[in-house]
């Protein structure tokens, strides 16, 4: 940044970090919003109101109502891909990684309600987004296809089917109290899917699971 | 029933019929609704335009919009649920009846559409649910464990699993145009999770497909 240019006129420092934060206010409580009943029965005056900014202000920057929504998900879903990108990012293989981020998903229902929530009621016509949790299993599947670890022809197939477990074993959760061991088993599930013998998935996916960053 | 109280009194029957006939517009107009937009912005006078009562009429029938959607969702996978059985209910091996059953769901979208939008939509709040498609898949899950052919503990979290796939898969369908080489695809991946070696997996998913009665 010029220095001498934020000097002379702060102003539109100002005003952009004013529309960041109007901009991240909406986003936040569209998030809350979406992750408590979906978004589907709440009025642009409402989401305003919760937000704490004008109603005229909403389409300063965004179109509809649909379009904030979106933008929520999508910043809801890089979160959640970004705490677990931390949190197993460093796990070398392949399968093992895959693993654990499944198996996060419970310990995140834990954690980190809201963005459960969202990705429960909204993950699924997010899978094949450009960014998000897609974007990253599909970069997973490609690595431990290409390390020999999975057994796999179409990656983009075999993600509709891992995506789609992953939301069905979230919207069990609701249903009937799962634990950790659940989060484990279906692991193992998909990791058999993947291509991995049954004793293999049952070893792999039993390992040490590593801690999210809170 | 009694002859002679249906000649004195022909009333209650006629009665019931028109009922029964009102109900069944009124479910029929819901499922149309779910199959294209999911319901959720429509109102109940909409809903009775369609189906062609009057708006009071439909308090006869369902408390709310959403008794209603949940009766027609219900209504809708009931049907799919018996097309399915009607196709693949002579099949006697567990792992090709289920396979069978996974590789028609890409048949039925293409030949029943309202049908195949309403599972999509709304099908995922439905797997856990009393009728339709969750008791029956857990019925043949249970079947396959029980001959020997699925080798799986908990048949509840395996549904879960692979009626969140399956939605996955119709998702999938919206992004990008699947064939029936897709749901056979899909079909393995499932049986290898169900425990089935791969070259197994793949052949059971091979065989010829049963017709569906259209």
């Amino acid at each position: 940044m010029d220095a001498s240019r934020t000097a002379s006129s702060p102003k539109p420092d100002r005003f952009e970090r004013r529309r960041t934060r109007t901009r991240r206010a909406l986003i936040g409580a569209a998030r809350q919003i979406l992750a408590e009943q979906g978004g589907a029965a709440v009025s642009i005056q409402q989401i305003a109101e919760q937000a704490d900014v004008g109603f005229g202000t909403f389409y300063n920057h965004f179109e509809t109502k649909d379009a904030l929504f979106d933008a929520a998900v999508a910043d809801a879903l890089e979160e959640y891909g970004q705490l677990l990108d931390a949190a197993t990012g460093d796990v070398a293989d392949p399968a093992e990684r895959f693993a654990a981020n499944i198996r996060l998903t419970l310990v995140l229902a834990a954690t980190h309600p809201e963005i459960t929530g969202i990705l429960r009621l909204r993950g699924m016509q997010h899978i094949h987004a450009s960014d998000g949790l897609g974007p990253r299993a599909l970069r997973d599947l490609e690595h431990g296809r290409a390390a020999g670890r999975f057994r796999i022809d179409d990656p983009v197939l075999v993600l509709s089917a891992i995506g789609g477990a992953v939301l069905g074993l979230l919207e069990l959760h609701t249903v009937k109290r799962l634990d950790e061991g659940d989060g484990t088993r279906m692991a193992e599930l998909l990791l058999r899917m993947l291509g991995l013998p049954d004793e293999d998935a049952h070893e792999v996916a039993t390992r040490p699971l590593p801690a999210l960053d809170q």
